[in-house]
């Protein structure tokens, strides 16, 4: 039974869809990109996952976003918080609905292209959970900033219009700065959650890195020499969470 | 300082705008309707409450059902139900959002024209919290299902189009279908359960009803024959709860 993010062990993931192997033969390849960009040379495309897992994937993503991000507005005191917040969990919802939208047009029943990702998403969601809410909210902003920009990078390898639709659903629910002013103003009342998120944050970049890793459509199968090739997308990724951090004075 | 819903011993509850009291000569006396209705010949228009409060209050209740309705997102297992109800707290999200707008065009900061009702809005919370996930579903139907048809009842008695925008806002977010269905396919699932939430509806509808009357302007200095006029009133709310009862096959 194929279940995405499943713990293997402490730290690593197996992806869910190893279930349903395909022969060697069709084992993906990467892809060397024709235009040369800034960082990576290689893109992840060859290895998304096929529609519906992307789609399911991406729709558990999202309603863990909202989840969190509705456990925040209900645990927060400040009328204040809870409005600044409510934005970004409409998104969420709003994002989670698109795709379940999409994977009912194109796949039949959501609640079944799903449930193979729900251990996954149960996980993801404990992830998130901090001893309070402030580092709950840290935690939807480190993953969902990290996998919808994971997510992101991954959907040109769906096929046809599918890679902008979900690119456009991605977007929508990607705004971090209502999160992070809420952040920043915990942060300036207290100096010492400054340190305790910072740590917690750091906590969650290398679970939620390999998270992001067991998406991938035959990561595990991969050679050395085409794993490096990739490792540049993963400096990206941490690159942007870095700047996430910064923009809360925190040290990644 | 005004706060809305306050116990005052055990079941009773003070309206929060008692603190801004007006002089007696002010006190509001009931009007009768032009025309016949059915049940009630009075109406609640003379007690709805400075439009700030309204709204404020508004805002809370929904923001209130959003809150319960996402807690019982996370709470259940089953995608399907998840689905099913992330339609009606998207409206509440939504209608909150609508009443902050209202509020911030209108009279200013909505921090500010809430943070007086917060309390009251904390109790309301408490009490859709069941003991399982179930028993909050049916919190959130049967005191929001109250509540909205009361500030329904009670918005015309706002000035100029304030009223039927009050109007409008409540009718989005009163869906009650999704939490009908997923309520009965529990109760279908195990007969058990039918007997333990009518017991917990019948208990909520009594503190329901208190908060009803606490939002009212001047209800505690209504003459005894003005208490009886109003009675029509919540005569028509208990009937609306026994058919939202009736409709999970319980008994109110």
């Amino acid at each position: 039974m194929p279940s995405l993010y499943e713990p293997v062990g402490t730290l690593t993931y197996v992806a869910s869809w190893f279930a349903r192997r395909r022969p060697l033969a069709e084992l993906p390849r990467l892809r060397q990109r024709g235009e040369h960009r800034a960082v990576a040379r290689v893109d992840l495309h060859d290895l998304t996952p096929d529609p519906p897992s992307y789609l399911g994937q991406a729709a558990h993503l999202q309603l863990v976003s909202f989840q969190s991000l509705s456990a925040v507005i209900q645990a927060t005191p400040s009328l204040a918080d809870k409005r600044t917040l409510t934005a970004p969990a409409a998104d969420a919802l709003g994002a989670y609905q698109a795709f379940v939208e999409e994977i009912g047009r194109r796949f039949g029943d959501p609640v079944e292209v799903m449930t193979p990702f729900s251990r996954g998403a149960e996980h993801l969601y404990r992830l998130n959970e901090g001893g309070d809410w402030r580092e709950t909210l840290l935690g939807v902003l480190v993953t969902s900033g990290l996998l919808v920009d994971f997510f992101v990078r991954v959907s040109g390898g769906l096929p046809g219009e599918l890679a902008s639709h979900a690119e456009q659903i991605l977007a929508r629910s990607a705004e971090e700065e209502p999160l992070i002013a809420v952040l920043r103003d915990e942060i300036e009342r207290d100096p010492r959650v400054a340190s305790r998120l910072a740590l917690w944050g750091r906590r969650l970049v290398g679970d939620t890195l390999l998270i992001a890793r067991s998406v991938l459509r035959g990561y595990e199968r991969l050679e050395a020499d085409e794993v490096r090739e990739i490792e540049p997308i993963f400096t990206e990724l941490i690159a942007a969470h870095t700047r996430r951090m910064d923009a809360l004075g925190l040290t990644a």
